[in-house]
C-alpha cells in the first residue's frame, strides 16, 4: 500500500473509532486515550491527524454531507428521495453519520462547531431549484423552505426514533414520511413515478459500493463475491 | 395565600428556575446552588420539593405534555393541529417545554429519564383515532404512525430551527409543515375547513388564558386590562 493511501486508511480507522466512542460517550464525556485504544494506532499518527479532539469532531462533520450512492435520475426530485433514503439506511450502521447528528443536536457541541445543516439544506435546495425549473414540483413552493422541512422532517425521525422504547427501522420512517410529504410537492404526474420504497436506500448503496471509496477490506470482500 | 396554594407557587418558580438553568447548560453542567440562586427560594424549601437534580428533571418532564389551550372543535383534527401550534408557540417562550425538549434529546439524561414521546404519541393517537371514526381522515391510515410522523416532523422543526445560524419562527414553521403533511392525511372536505394559520396557537393561548393556572402577575395584569 502506498503511503497516502495508508495514511488515508489511518485516518479513516481513527475517525471511525472517534464516532463509536462520541456515539457512546457523547462529546464531552469521550477522551483521546480512550478512541486511541479504540483505533488501535499509534500515538504518533493519531496526533499526526487529529491534533485535538476538537480537529476528530470537525473531521466527522466534514463527512457528514454526502450524497454518496446517489445516481443522477430522469426525474431530478427522485436524487432528492434518494438522498433522504440512503441516509436513513446508513446513519444507522455508520457511527461517523449518527455521531454527526448527534455533534448537531447537542448544545454544548452546537455551539463549538455549529451544525452541517445548512449545507443539507443548500444541497436539497439545490436539487430541488432543478426539480422546480423542469416542473416536477409545484411552482408556488419555495425550494429553500421545502428544503429545510424535509430536512427537519428527517432529522426529527432520527432522533424520535430513537428516543422511543420500541424498535423502529429508520428507511421505513423515513419512506413513511416521505409519502404523507411528496404529495404537497410533486405534481401529480410525477408523484406517479417516484419510488419511495424502503429499501431503496440499501439498494442503491449496494449498487454504487464498487465505485465508493470503500476500505479496503469492503474492496476484497467485494471483489472476492465478484471472483466467486 | 393560602398554604397549599403557596407551595404549588414555590415548586413552580424552582421548576421554573431549574428549566433556564437546564437550557442554558445543559442537564449535566447544572447544579443545584445555580439553581437554587435564580429560584430565590430557601434551601428548606427548595429540598422539601425537590431533594435531588433528578427529581426536577423528572418534575419539568411531567409537565412536558399538555393540551392547555386547546378547546374542543367540531372537527376533530383541528385539535391535533391546535396542539401542535400550541406547543410551538410555548416552546421558545417557556423554558420548561424547551428544557424538557432539550432533555429528551440528550442521549445521556435519554439515558436516566426516557422521553415523553410516548405519551405525546398516545395523545395524538387519541385524538387522531377519534378523527378517523368521524371519517375525518383517510380509513388506511395507521393513527399511531401518523401520531408518530407528526411529532417527529413537529420535533425535527424546533430541533433543526435552534441549529441554523438564522432565526426562524417556531410557529411558521410547524403552520408550514402541516400544510405540507395535512393534505395527505384529512379528507379534503375537512382540510378546506382546517385552520393552520401560524398565530392560531397564541390566538387560542390568549382566549384561554383566564382559565388557565396562571400565576398571580400574568391573573393580575390580565383583571387590570378587563377593568381598565
Amino acid at each position: 500500500m502506498a503511503r497516502q493511501e495508508r495514511a488515508i486508511r489511518t485516518r479513516g480507522v481513527i475517525l471511525e473509532a472517534a464516532a463509536t466512542v462520541f456515539d457512546e460517550l457523547g462529546y464531552e464525556a469521550a477522551t483521546i486515550s480512550e478512541i486511541l485504544k479504540r483505533a488501535g494506532v499509534t500515538k504518533g499518527a493519531f496526533y499526526f491527524h487529529f491534533p485535538s479532539k476538537e480537529d476528530l469532531a470537525w473531521g466527522l462533520l466534514d463527512q457528514a454531507v454526502t450524497t454518496e450512492g446517489v445516481r443522477p435520475q430522469p426525474i431530478k426530485l427522485q436524487e432528492v428521495v434518494d438522498t433522504m433514503l440512503i441516509m436513513a439506511h446508513r446513519l444507522p450502521r455508520e457511527p461517523v453519520f449518527s455521531s454527526a447528528l448527534r455533534l448537531s443536536v447537542d448544545r454544548n457541541s452546537q455551539r463549538l462547531f455549529g451544525t452541517r445543516w445548512p449545507d443539507w439544506i443548500s444541497l436539497l435546495t439545490s436539487l430541488l431549484g432543478e426539480a422546480k425549473e423542469r416542473g416536477e414540483i409545484y411552482p408556488y413552493l419555495d425550494e429553500t423552505t421545502t428544503a429545510r422541512l424535509l430536512l427537519s422532517a428527517w432529522t426529527g425521525v432520527q432522533i424520535v426514533s430513537e428516543g422511543l422504547p420500541e424498535e423502529h427501522d429508520l428507511s421505513t420512517e423515513v419512506s413513511r414520511m416521505l409519502q404523507l410529504m411528496l404529495p404537497s410537492i410533486a405534481v401529480p404526474t410525477v408523484l406517479s413515478q417516484l419510488e419511495v420504497f424502503a429499501d431503496r436506500g440499501a439498494r442503491l448503496l449496494a449498487a454504487a459500493l464498487p465505485d465508493t471509496e470503500a476500505d479496503d477490506t469492503t474492496v476484497e470482500k467485494n471483489a472476492a463475491t465478484t471472483a466467486g
